[in-house]
């Protein structure tokens, strides 16, 4: 018989990195040793679902003497894949590319942009951050040649689904996509959106009456 | 006996905005009917996660007949009080509040950048996308004046939390914050971060030898 086994909600995955942004948070402070509830206050998320979210993927606490801030976060870097650092391709080196480029979060959390492109030729050969802006006719092979599998995608909504294409023709397995239109993908190509709207439609439900008028 | 009042988990509420997206996305193709598996293939959320979500709120479709694509948005603008547009502040006239302006995705998505601040002399009294810079010092008086309830910040990390204290004082309650920083503010305003780190550790989990090694 074959050992069972049971997939972990994408929901849990996607809150990882929020829980390891926390631990880092909590860290830069000087703290060792931090709780579920501690954790959940940062987060408005109850305290026993990320008790359930960690008990995916292990113990890494006792009851009631809480979790050893260096260590839940190496084993969340551990499980997300972290321990190396990721090259991640931008595609698109206009104001949105341009500011990722100086985005000082990146330090320390695992990835490290590696290839800037763009089809405008007044950019190319320019530099970013000390980075050459190359044309994405040749995309597909810089990305093969410095094994790069994720990228960013910073191009105006129209031209997004093609950069999409080149990226997967290109072996891009993971998109992160700035621009606000869904893609079609292959189904083994993962895609997250960068989308402001959403953060502000979440805010505005506190902000609306519906929320105190049904659940004051 | 008063009514017993259940909030509605925050986690449930972060979703309603991606179900608002799909739907948009599922409307553009001219797609009148829609079901929790369909938006789930877009979103890769399971269909019972999606109906048990849409449950804390009523009823949306009948089981085997799906939901009708305009009412169920409608219904999910209504709930995120979106009905009416929302004038939002944008501090930090720099490459990403650059970029913010111009972002085609507000379009008709229930917000409305209504000022804009910095501290940079040099910048104070351009224009961006037709709205002129403030400064700062006036930031307290026009956020009264203007009624507006909104902000993002998107200053260096080092000024994020000087910024959000002044917001703060000016009674702004929900705050989308682009630095990397967490900011400490009271427990009646909102925040919610915009943080393209978190999309890629979403997704080198799955990219990492971690899934497959475990979950085969």
């Amino acid at each position: 018989m074959s050992k069972v086994s049971i997939r972990t909600p994408d929901i849990v995955i996607g809150r990882l990195p929020i829980y390891l942004r926390v631990l880092e948070h909590i860290a830069s402070n000087g703290t060792r040793v931090t709780s579920s509830q501690e954790m959940g206050e940062h987060l408005g998320i109850s305290p026993a679902q990320i008790r359930k979210d960690l008990s995916h993927f292990g113990e890494f606490g006792k009851q009631g003497t809480g979790y050893d801030v260096v260590y839940l976060r190496k084993q969340l870097q551990r499980i997300l894949g972290l321990q190396q650092d990721w090259d991640v391709a931008l595609i698109g080196a206009g104001a949105v590319g341009k500011a990722i480029m100086r985005y000082a979060g990146f330090r320390g959390r695992g990835f490290h942009i590696a290839a800037v492109f763009d089809n405008d030729d007044s950019k190319i050969g320019r530099k970013i951050n000390n980075l050459k802006i190359l044309h994405v006719n040749v995309l597909k092979s810089t990305i093969h040649q410095m094994g790069i599998r994720m990228a960013m995608i910073t191009v105006p909504s129209e031209q997004a689904q093609k950069v999409a294409d080149m990226l997967v023709e290109a072996s891009v397995e993971a998109v992160l996509n700035y621009a606000p239109v869904n893609l079609i993908v292959p189904p083994e190509v993962h895609v997250q959106h960068i989308d402001p709207v959403v953060g502000l439609q979440h805010m505005t439900y506190y902000l609306s009456s519906y929320s105190t008028l049904t659940q004051g």
